[in-house]
């Protein structure tokens, strides 16, 4: 069950979640959250914004990452240590989110890996860009 | 319905939000987001982490960063440009975490606001830490 | 509240329940299980297969058998002990299931009742089909 | 995305997946199949009954049969064709459900898979077991 150590992880190494975000997926995270932000839960207001509709919380897209950094590169037993998020475009209902993750450093000595970090929707537009800092398990348990 | 302009927000004005994290919010982010992480979701495979038992995703703290940003400082119609973050300490289930924002920069000229952001557990301990950079709302709709 | 022990039931004795199962439903399934299988929640990837669109889960629909027989026959009381389902065809977004059983066996000396199980969607088209094992309760509690 | 074909399957190949299945975890489930049946949301019924206790909805545990053969073995593009269940053991509030799979017969001609599928508790009690019938995907995509 445990993910992989930093023996196993290469540069350029790729893993990536998808997901089609419904308007549920936003009022869940909204009630999780608190997150009540009218640009998320309030069309009304909504329509009147820049993006013209309600749009999901940057930070569930953010979330998506966290899922591939979890459960798939490194994997469980990874520490997450550091997150940059630069928030590029907003994800409308209905909009299908990639999270993409990719090896940019590898820091054996001190047992850390830096990633680049993507959110594209369905149309290959970036939603989301930045870098994650991990700490891989350190062996098979 | 519509928050702070830059004009009205001066520097180290701060605003916050509270929520004690139950296991339920942690099971429905994870249903949410896709992250079953068995160090969120499966506690036989958590007593044998660092940690202990099962811990709270870290995105889920950053998500009240956001609930503070979007309802309170600046507020709807801010429009969240970059985040910063920092993971310091687990958040455990029944831990009640408060995230709290501070303007540390006011570019007028630009429309941009840097505030420092950090979440704390009940015991005042630092679980997250990190900086926003936001876009106030132009004017009152 | 306890359900009809097998003295009360009859054989071609038949009970339903239907659903119209949502997007919502979908999304709060997968959520609890885990099963974030891209025909489920990822309508880029879905219309590439063979239904076109995101489907529900089987074992969606399979719950619903589990409602018939714990919720009205035999109902409350009894022990499911087995389940065999064939998967004949997708439940849809907005598809309306029901879960129809039927009395095929009585074994009064093992105190155990065989049931036909179907599903059928808003067309008549069966969507799942297999037979159930259950003990009845022993007596009004 | 797209899982194994039946070329990259072999014999006695195992996958799972393993979760701590909480009180608001069968309460949602309940919510979406109305699956209300006492046994799993009713504590004071439940204390009357076998189990002395709430228990998950066995259709619950098999969910994770189809999050392994769906996410995994064969993974996305696999047709789920059959499925047998044996309910062995009740799970309760707190347990740690590990769903496994085992491929036991490979038809290539026919393109079908068996598996052998059992679910356990933390102390490796058998809690479900079974089979499934699957058709792994034909080609990547």
């Amino acid at each position: 069950m445990t993910g992989k150590t930093i023996q196993e992880i290469h540069l350029n190494e790729r893993a990536s979640f998808s997901k089609t975000i419904t308007e549920g997926d936003i009022y869940q995270y909204a009630g999780v959250t608190g997150d009540f932000n009218p640009a998320h839960v309030n069309e009304v207001f909504a329509r009147q914004t820049l993006f013209k509709t309600r749009v999901a919380h940057g930070m569930l897209s953010a979330g998506l990452i966290s899922t591939v950094l979890g459960t798939q590169l490194p994997g469980p037993g990874a520490i997450y240590l550091e997150q940059h998020l630069v928030f590029k475009a907003p994800v409308r209902i209905g909009d299908t989110v990639t999270a993409e993750v990719r090896v940019i450093e590898i820091d054996a000595a001190r047992n850390r890996v830096r990633l680049e970090t993507v959110c594209t929707n369905q149309d290959g537009s970036v939603v989301l860009s930045g870098e994650a800092l991990v700490m891989p398990p350190r062996a098979k348990t």
